[in-house]
């Protein structure tokens, strides 16, 4: 049960934008911005990050619905998410993406490890700036949206169906706030 | 250095913000309604949890940033806001704060541990569901900011004095984000 009293049968952070939407409308726009918005990193690239970020956190309810959405994006094709969440440097996934994740991990860890040599790394395998900077954000981003989720308790659903309609949704309809109405 | 191009002499998140306005809006929008909007947390209590969040991540910049807010809004008085970062438990602070503070080091350190125990405790002593939220979201928020800031290497400043001005900067004019053209 979640630590305080939030809509229930809700998931997640939805059961907690819900109960505060003037700090939920931020917090989804920047989801939005980050992982839908223009970039050169694809929306499945993205979500692998904000994913493999969240298994670090051992956070079940953000890593298994942002696993559903890479899923959902990469067609799961050769099972890249899964192979990603146990052990990246296996993956079928370009050096440059091992690189950025790499970098996520540094930030999840503790930012001030991200040394101008792993920076250098990425960007000798054609990371830009702007990637270099949306990566360090959407790492940042999911260690605060792991523990907003985490710190109050929230709904965490243990059906991998679940999870699943909602990795669709949040790729077909994007970050939307939900109705106060129905949650959805 | 920062690891990336952003405008030089800028200071910590103000820089980063600039370098990509669209999610530097949600950012300073969720600080904004979280540290300045209507709460039963003063002004000074939520940017005194702010300030043991970022010391607890070592982030200097927040840290320092907001530890000269806190001091300007608690006219510090009596040292409050050094005390806290020495040892919060001896601090000259409401025994309700303190709980708080508690559940904020545990989201910093790993949000699955904030139990059922801490936040009755928390309850015990007059704690709101409302405020243990954003006790909550406060911490979990600076995770972010703290890694955002430290991730890309922005930049530090280290004379006490230009804190000062950014604490009352921050108090008296809030979070609004810096203009392109002068970073102020």
């Amino acid at each position: 049960m979640a630590h305080i009293q939030v809509p229930e049968g809700v998931p997640g952070i939805r059961s907690l934008v819900m109960y505060r939407p003037d700090t939920g409308k931020p917090l989804y726009e920047l989801a939005g911005a980050l992982l839908r918005g223009d970039s050169t990193l694809s929306e499945a690239e993205r979500e692998l990050i904000a994913t493999y970020v969240s298994r670090l956190n051992s956070c079940l309810f953000c890593m298994s619905s942002h696993a559903a959405a890479a899923r959902y994006l990469f067609k799961d094709e050769k099972g890249i998410v899964d192979v990603v969440l146990e052990d990246y440097e296996s993956a079928p996934i370009s050096a440059k993406l091992k690189s950025l994740l790499s970098i996520a991990g540094s930030v999840q860890q503790d930012a001030r490890t991200v040394t101008p040599e792993i920076v250098a790394k990425a960007r000798s395998l054609g990371a830009t700036d702007r990637e270099i900077h949306d990566t360090v954000l959407i790492a940042a981003t999911f260690c605060m949206f792991n523990r907003y989720v985490d710190g109050l308790a929230s709904f965490t659903p243990t059906d991998p169906k679940a999870y699943e309609e909602m990795g669709k949704r949040m790729v077909e309809k994007g970050y939307v706030l939900p109705t106060p109405q129905t949650g959805i």
